[in-house]
């Protein structure tokens, strides 16, 4: 992976890297050395080269026979749960994994909304198919997943059994204790473990992310070993995290308010999903952090292009730009009143990659600075990498905005008062001041 | 339709509304009157009513055509060509619409981005099926849908013969000029027509949108009424999208500066994309407008919900509530040791709602303020009104803003460079200093 910092020239001057540089090195020694806030949960640090390899030759083993057994596994989880795992799949096999033929069986995501229609869908696409289940959660009392699993788990019940449903149900949750666990232990269902010192949005490489990655049929020790690599690359303080690390926090505290991760495939949706997770629930505290969105583009560029061009400034731009892609295209020849006889007999993909110049220098010049992170392909490999990348980035940048990048307090508020509202016991006090507040 | 303000009370005091209420007028009388600039672009005022009956009926002929000879109906157009279409269709029947069983065709987007694996796929899903296609383009020249136009047709002209393929090739474009206006008539491909006076954005109900909503099986007739019932409401300068036009850009001036289209049925995600391209290209030009984004909750909250509660404070949130959904699970009972005791044999629907209050009530806790529309159901004549009441809106609030809110001048600056770094005819200057740019 290269960082391009080209676009930033006319934003950044050249003293003020080295100016911030002493507090990025000092936020690179707090995560290297778990001296910072959240120094706890520092265990995705070392974990490319420091996990479970009996528990990974179980993932496996576990997928292969998913993918022997089922047409379709549905994984239940939410937010950290479920994102790095979708963001995954999506990149390196498609946005329509689902829908093209495969070998491998289908991916539903459930258990992520508390929308009945969506859950019924799942439903109904399990109809007639055999169906695996994969219930990822720390606790196994996060009230969406739980509703979906409650859900699944009588469908698969009904289906084959209880001792049937249990060959078929994954847990992966904590490794001894929570309703889960004991859930688990009881019916025999298999376990994998989210480690204690991960949080959710650092937890793609995980069990919880590699069982549904390598069920779809994706080469999970590649991915890890891309991983491996960026660890490697990023123990040295000057790597690339450290850079976008800093860049970031120049243009923040100039009073660039919004980010927003742009790609030019739509198959990395869902990785700036993921993204968006990782850096919004990381930095925004305390009334600090740059806000999180993402784009893809050329697409976009039809809707909110105007805005991003002449809006509102106070937009950065961090543009992923694949090198090779997965497929490519020639322009057929043909007669010109189409007016593409500029591009007719040229690869889709050098339109692609001059797409991405002139709307980087177009964005340049309208106000938006741009950070360009180049890779080779999208593969298990350079994903591997750039998922790794982000992590230390976003953990360096956290401590660059002088937060806890480890912790989510927020998170707790809407469910606080959910609880209350649904008259779960021990939140009557609430309950009383939010319907008054309501029916006011 | 309902508007509730009542989030809004610790954020916008009672004299701020009167106050600006005089603008309001103003820009709705801008609106109904055309007096305001971009005034040439507003045939989507009374398109409820007035639009070609003939043409409607010839949509839902060539509709109920598709749905006999085809499994796959190919949608080629980017931007306003194809969101309003894509919302529409995933927000009726689903965002799994083409995975389900269902006796209409599967619908996919084409041509637009520039991605060759995107390409890719639709061919590939397109194997073995009978396929016809619908190119939405007023010039025929935008680079996008051209050249995926290109190479979808000589997948059909290859399957069906030139004569066959023209029998299934729908071209929606400019009534009487351009490329794709010239190409249909020479190869007799049946054409629908994107009318002068309405922007992309804002042509949803014509032809663009409602020939391929109309394949999916939705009641288009129904989907118009909705919006006529909305236009008359919104004759009257009180009418809901002059309060929201209001309130939004209240908090706009006070200086918040991201607004965020909050659902909290995944179904409706690429409503709010359309949303996202309503606001963003009529808004944001001149260094104005507010930043426009989306989430689906409670899906989100467990991502970027930490930013919203307790994140830097620029945040507004548009919340959709919809009071019943299309289908309702009843959570079944169980022993409580996954802690859902509180919630056994309620509706998820019920949850769902509560989930919508809490987290509304403890983000205004947290400083954001909500604006929060209320729909009965979500069917054709509740989704047309809202399509309508959001154009509108956006229409009084650009008035508010003091732009045009009809144009798209910053659009055009990606495309030249683009032609440029391609080497297209006419751009030679540009192409150098811009090569110069890339390679300093």
């Amino acid at each position: 992976m290269k960082l391009d910092d080209s676009y930033l020239k006319q934003f950044i001057k050249d003293n003020e890297l080295a100016e911030i540089w002493q507090q990025v090195e000092l936020a690179h020694r707090m995560v290297q050395g778990g001296t910072g806030a959240g120094g706890e949960y520092l265990g995705w640090v070392n974990l490319p080269v420091d996990y479970d390899k009996d528990e990974l030759q179980r993932i496996k083993k576990t997928a292969a026979k998913i993918q022997q057994d089922s047409d379709v596994l549905i994984v239940v989880g939410i937010g950290g749960s479920y994102l790095g795992a979708r963001a995954v799949i999506e990149a390196l096999k498609s946005q329509s994994y689902n829908l093209l033929p495969k070998d491998t069986p289908s991916i539903y995501f459930a258990g992520n909304s508390i929308s009945a229609t969506e859950l019924d869908n799942v439903m109904r696409l399990c109809e007639g198919k055999d169906v695996s289940l994969n219930i990822v959660s720390k606790s196994g009392t996060t009230t969406e997943p739980a509703i979906a699993f409650r859900v699944l788990r009588g469908m698969l019940e009904q289906k084959y059994g209880k001792a049937g449903a249990a060959q078929r149900i994954y847990a992966t949750t904590d490794r001894a204790e929570g309703a889960l666990k004991k859930l688990a232990d009881a019916n025999g269902y298999e376990t994998f473990v989210v480690p204690d010192d991960i949080g959710g949005r650092y937890s793609v490489l995980t069990a919880v992310g590699l069982l549904s990655i390598a069920a779809a049929g994706i080469d999970i020790d590649t991915l890890m070993a891309g991983a491996a690599k960026a660890r490697l690359d990023m123990q040295k303080a000057d790597g690339a995290a450290s850079y976008y690390a800093a860049y970031r926090n120049i243009l923040y505290r100039k009073g660039y308010g919004i980010e927003m991760l742009v790609n030019y495939e739509p198959s990395c949706q869902q990785l700036s999903e993921w993204w968006r997770q990782l850096f919004g629930e990381s930095e925004g505290k305390d009334s600090k952090g740059m806000f999180p969105t993402s784009a893809v583009f050329s697409t976009d560029l039809h809707s909110i292009g105007q805005y991003l061009q002449d809006g509102r400034r106070e937009l950065v731009e961090t543009v992923i730009k694949i090198a090779k892609p997965q497929t490519d295209i020639k322009i057929p020849l043909g007669d010109d009143s189409d007016g593409l006889g500029f591009v007719a007999g040229k690869q889709m993909s050098l339109v692609n990659s001059r797409a991405l110049a002139g709307a980087t220098l177009a964005h340049a010049d309208g106000g938006v600075p741009s950070i360009v992170l180049e890779v080779s392909a999208l593969d298990e490999a350079n994903l591997g990498y750039l998922l790794y990348f982000f992590e230390m980035a976003c953990a360096i940048s956290g401590y660059l905005v002088g937060i806890n990048p480890f912790n989510q307090p927020g998170v707790e508020a809407y469910k606080t008062n959910m609880f209350a509202l649904l008259g779960k016991p021990g939140y009557e006090a609430e309950r009383k001041e939010l319907e008054r507040r309501i029916n006011r």
